[in-house]
This record gives C-alpha cells, sequence and structure tokens, in this order.
C-alpha cells in the first residue's frame, strides 16, 4: 500500500511551518497580544498611533512575542500577564526599530517605506522614545519587579550593543569576537529577556529560567547571524528588504569579518576601499557577493549560526517532551535555515 | 543709627541668590546626585560615558534634582532614596534634551556644541536611549511601583508633549491652549514628577503629594515661559543659546502666538512667511523682536509666566514655614525673572 502524503499539511518548507504551528499553538494568546499592542499605542496625538501601527503592522513576525508566550506554555503557565508582557516585548522592539532606521538612514523595511522615510526622522525619534515609555507603563501595570529589572537591565544593553555597532560599522578591523559582542547585545538580549519571562511569569525553578535565558540568547545570535547571510543572498520580495543593504551602509557583519581575514590583499583593499572609505556604488555589491562566495564566508556564517542554533536547542533539554517544545525546537532551525 | 546692608550678603540679583541659597542647603545631597550620575553613566563602551558627560557637565543648573530634593527637605525626608531618584531624573531630562538637540538639529546648548554637533545624530540618539534606560533601571534598584509609575507615566507625556511640539512647529494657527498642552507635556510633566516624588520617598499624604506635584507642574510652566521670553531677549553668555534659536527653529512659542493674534495682517504676513513658509533669515530676528516688542509680547508672556509661578507658590501653601519653603519660594521667581 502506497504512503500517501497529503500536501494540505506541507504548506511551506519544513522550518517555516514551524513558525505557523507555533502561531496556530498560541494563537489566542497572540491575537490578545495584537488587541494589546493596538490599544496601548494609542494617543491622544494622532501621529502616534499612524506612525506606530505602520511599522508594527508592517509583516512582522511578532517572533519575540511568540518565544515569549511559547516559553510560557512550556513552563506550563496558565495566567495571562505574558499577554502584557508579550506586547511590551514588542513595543521595545518596534521602539529600537524605529531608533535604528533612523541611526541607518533606512529608506526600507520588510519591502515598505520605513516610518522615517515617510514621517521624518525627528517624529520617529519621538515615536520610538513614546513607545520605550509605554512598554515600561505595561511594566509597571504587572507589578514585578523582577520583570522590570530583566526588561530595563535588557534595554540598556540593547542601546549599548546598538552604540558598539555605531563605532564598528566602517572597521574593518573588528573580529568575530567584537562582532559577537555586538550582536549578543543589540539582539540576543531581547530574545533571551523574552524567553526567560516565560519561566518568571510562571514562577519555575532558576534552572528553567536560566536555561530558558540561554535558549533565547543563543536563538537571537543565530538569528542575526541568519539574518547578516540573507542580507547578501535575499530577493527582496523574501527579507523584505534588498539585496546589499547592509554593504550600502557599511555595516561589518560576519561574513565581511571572515571574507575580509580569508582574502589576499586585493581582496582587503576592495573591503576597505568599500566599507571604510566609502568609495563604495551599487555595482560593488555583485563583487562583494562574489568575493563573500569565493571565501565561504556565507556558507560558514551559516554553519556558525548553525552552532548556536545547535546551544539553543541543547539549553531546552531539561525540558520534558511536549508539543510546544517540538515546535520550539523547529523555530529554532527556521531562524538558521530561512538563510538558505 | 543707620542701617548697614552688607553687600558680601548680596552677590547677584535676588532670585539667582534663591538657587545658590538651595544649592547649599541641599548641597550634600546634590553632591551625592552627582556622584550618582557619574558612576551610572559609565558604561564598558566609553563612547557613552564620553557623550552623556559632555551634555551632563554642560552647566546645566540641575533645577529638577534640586527640586526633588528641597521637596523631600521640606516633607521631612530622612532617608537616601531621593538620591537616586534624583539622579534618574536628571538622566531623563538629558535623554530628553539628547533627543531634543537631534529633533531640533542645534549646534549650541548652554554655550556648548551640543552631543550632536561633536558625535553625530546617531550617538546622539543612541546615548539617549541608554541614559533612558538607565533611568529606569535606577528606579527598579529602588524598588518602588508607585514611583516606578509615575516616571513611566510621566516619560509617556514628555514622548507625547515632544510630538505635538513637532506638529505645531511652523503652524501660527496654534492656539495659546494648545501652546500651554504642549509645554505642560514637554517641561512641566517632569518638574511635577520630581516635585511630587519628594512627598512620595516621604511617605506624606495623598495632599501633600497633590500639593507637589501641583507646584511643580505649575513651576515648570511658569519656567518654560520665561525660557520663550529669554530667547528672544538674553545675550547668549546669559542663556547659552544664540538670540532667536526659537525663531530659527521655526518654532511657534507663546510670544509668537499672542504677536501674531494681535498684530495687523503686515505683521501676520511676516510670521507666516518666516516660520510657516520657512522663507526667513538671520537678518528677520531684528524685525521679529520689532513687532514681539510692539505688541506686548514679550512682556505679557512674562505676565502669564507669573500667573503660573504665583499658583506654583500658593500650591506650597499647605506646608508649614520653614527653610526650605522659603527658598522655593524665592526659586519660583527666579524661574520667571530671570527672564528679565
Amino acid at each position: 500500500m502506497a504512503t500517501v502524503v497529503s500536501l494540505a499539511q506541507q504548506p511551506g518548507p519544513p522550518s517555516r511551518r514551524a513558525l505557523d504551528k507555533l502561531k496556530t499553538l498560541v494563537g489566542e494568546d497572540l491575537a490578545e497580544v495584537n488587541d494589546v499592542i493596538l490599544a496601548r499605542m494609542h494617543s491622544r496625538v494622532p501621529l502616534i498611533p499612524e506612525l506606530a501601527g505602520h511599522i508594527i503592522a508592517a509583516g512582522g513576525k511578532r517572533l519575540r512575542p511568540l518565544i515569549m508566550l511559547a516559553c510560557a506554555r512550556m513552563c506550563g503557565y496558565a495566567g495571562s500577564r505574558h499577554v502584557k508582557l508579550a506586547a511590551c516585548v514588542e513595543f521595545i522592539h518596534t521602539a529600537t526599530l524605529l531608533h535604528d532606521d533612523v541611526v541607518d538612514d533606512s529608506g526600507l523595511r520588510r519591502g515598505n517605506a520605513t516610518a522615517n522615510a515617510v514621517w521624518g526622522n525627528q517624529a520617529s525619534v519621538l515615536v520610538g522614545d513614546f513607545l520605550f515609555s509605554r512598554a515600561f507603563q505595561l511594566m509597571v501595570e504587572d507589578g514585578s519587579l523582577r520583570v522590570l529589572d530583566i526588561l530595563s537591565s535588557a534595554s540598556a544593553v540593547i542601546a549599548e550593543g546598538e552604540i558598539l555597532q555605531l563605532l564598528t560599522t566602517n572597521d574593518t578591523a573588528t573580529t568575530e569576537d567584537a562582532y559577537l559582542e555586538v550582536i549578543s547585545a543589540k539582539t540576543a538580549a531581547l530574545f533571551s529577556a523574552a524567553a526567560r519571562l516565560g519561566a518568571v511569569v510562571a514562577d519555575r525553578p532558576r534552572m528553567e529560567e536560566e536555561a530558558l535565558e540561554s535558549f533565547g540568547r543563543n536563538l537571537g545570535i543565530a538569528f542575526q547571524l541568519a539574518d547578516d547571510v540573507l542580507d547578501y543572498s535575499a530577493h527582496e520580495v523574501t527579507l523584505g528588504k534588498a539585496v546589499g543593504d547592509d554593504f550600502r551602509e557599511g555595516k561589518i557583519t560576519l561574513p565581511i569579518v571572515l571574507a575580509f581575514r580569508r582574502g589576499v590583499d586585493e581582496e582587503r583593499a576592495f573591503w576597505k576601499r568599500t566599507l571604510e572609505d566609502g568609495a563604495r556604488t551599487d555595482a560593488d555589491i555583485g563583487q562583494a557577493i562574489a568575493y563573500l562566495d569565493a571565501r565561504g564566508a556565507l556558507a560558514d556564517t551559516l554553519e556558525r549560526a548553525r552552532h548556536y542554533g545547535a546551544k539553543a536547542r541543547d539549553a531546552l533539554g531539561i525540558f520534558p517532551e511536549s508539543e510546544v517544545k517540538r515546535i520550539l525546537l523547529d523555530v529554532v532551525d527556521f531562524c538558521v535555515d530561512r538563510a538558505h
């Protein structure tokens, strides 16, 4: 008898399905999170929900809130605090994106015009400040000083990471370790806080809290490294940003760090000219990708991402088997494999 | 017998002396606040204390921390929580200034080059975010959810006020009431939170807390209105900014609101051309001041400031006589009279 595999169960590549499965599993919670986001970005100043709604509705994956909802579920949490806190995490993330786009002078995010391109840098800076304040108001309403401690510390670390990135931009002397320090702060800190809060709201023992902190941190690093690879390989429709955006902004990411170190003098001169001296044109992007490929820099950045993905998976080892745990393990693969 | 008045007791105009007296009275507390500020703007990223130190050390009056220390003293507070919280208020204020200067594209503050002029807009946005996060960490260390509630709400209101101001910039249709709404949010909210916290840390009854909230709010409005007058009248050395900065940035402040409404068609055309259409040169500043003077707009803005100053003074009525209360009453006069 032939085995029949229903195509209806395979609407996309395996790892993309993981995210859809997670969204289905915590669908009710996620809908509530979206309600809180909509309700709490309201202000008597209409520009605020207008601008914030533009970026929040622009098709983000809600990955950080999803991680938090899933971790709370895995910890057996049956209350409702995670809804408000997941919205809070998304507000912090959105405030960071608004300020990032101003700092990078970006025109496109997820295939849409950035808020600063539509409303100007001034409004983006100030609405980012508002969302950040609103996030803290949500935390205060939750009323836990432990939660406030975790998220205010994460926010300070994120800001430090953004500043570190600003300082390494254009600097080809940036080492792999220095770059990891940047992304551990600017990207992984919020992932780890989101995951950890799942255990905190469920009042689980310290061991589980630390396991989730490690899970989130390594997942965040893997996610960022895959993002770095995508920037040089994705179609605009997939990633919602143009190929080579990081290159255009002179950003040093791990693929560049590797290619610079592995390259001969001619290649290093190319990277210095284009990234350090800023003498780059769009025509250089093709050459950049050719050098990255020739030195295996994209493939090996993906290998590094898999390393952190493996650490994230192992961090979940102490939790008993469950549907949500299986899906979280698959989400790790999604975060890495989407860069294929 | 002739009355001898020692000149040594009158080193400056009466109201300026009030601020010096306050600094002497709470001098030990203020020194501790400065220590906390220095210690807590530290980061493993050297640019952060460097940039933050530039603006924090640039001769600010520390007015908001001083108000808080004095209010705590007036409420009989004998603990030490007010030190950390006063530093926290100054961090929020500094973060706001950093973002303000980016939004206004300012080059000079208190007679010094602005941080964005020295380090660029990108670093100013991100270090502002860091200081804001650090302020919340300080609050979390204090451990009071009431304090966190008051300051996170104030922060959201400040951001709303900044956005409101951005929207009224260049808009000569702005009414006096609309302008008061802007400055109540962007300036007075932090003054009122700072004053109120004096009663909160001292665990005083609601009536005193609300009296101080009212004191701070009205003082903040008076302070801002005097600032608006100073912008058209001060010598650069006094205010540390050039005369006419608000005009150059197309900002609608109360003197403009009054002069526009009181002016004839020719004057309104002037204000519309220079502020709304942006067709202004430095040569227009002389004409602007002449119109403001002719319409009594500066003198009457000062009258309005005195009105809010009087409300601030009366708000202190429920507190028994004390040295610190007398000085606080004089500080109100300083905030208004410095615009002479």
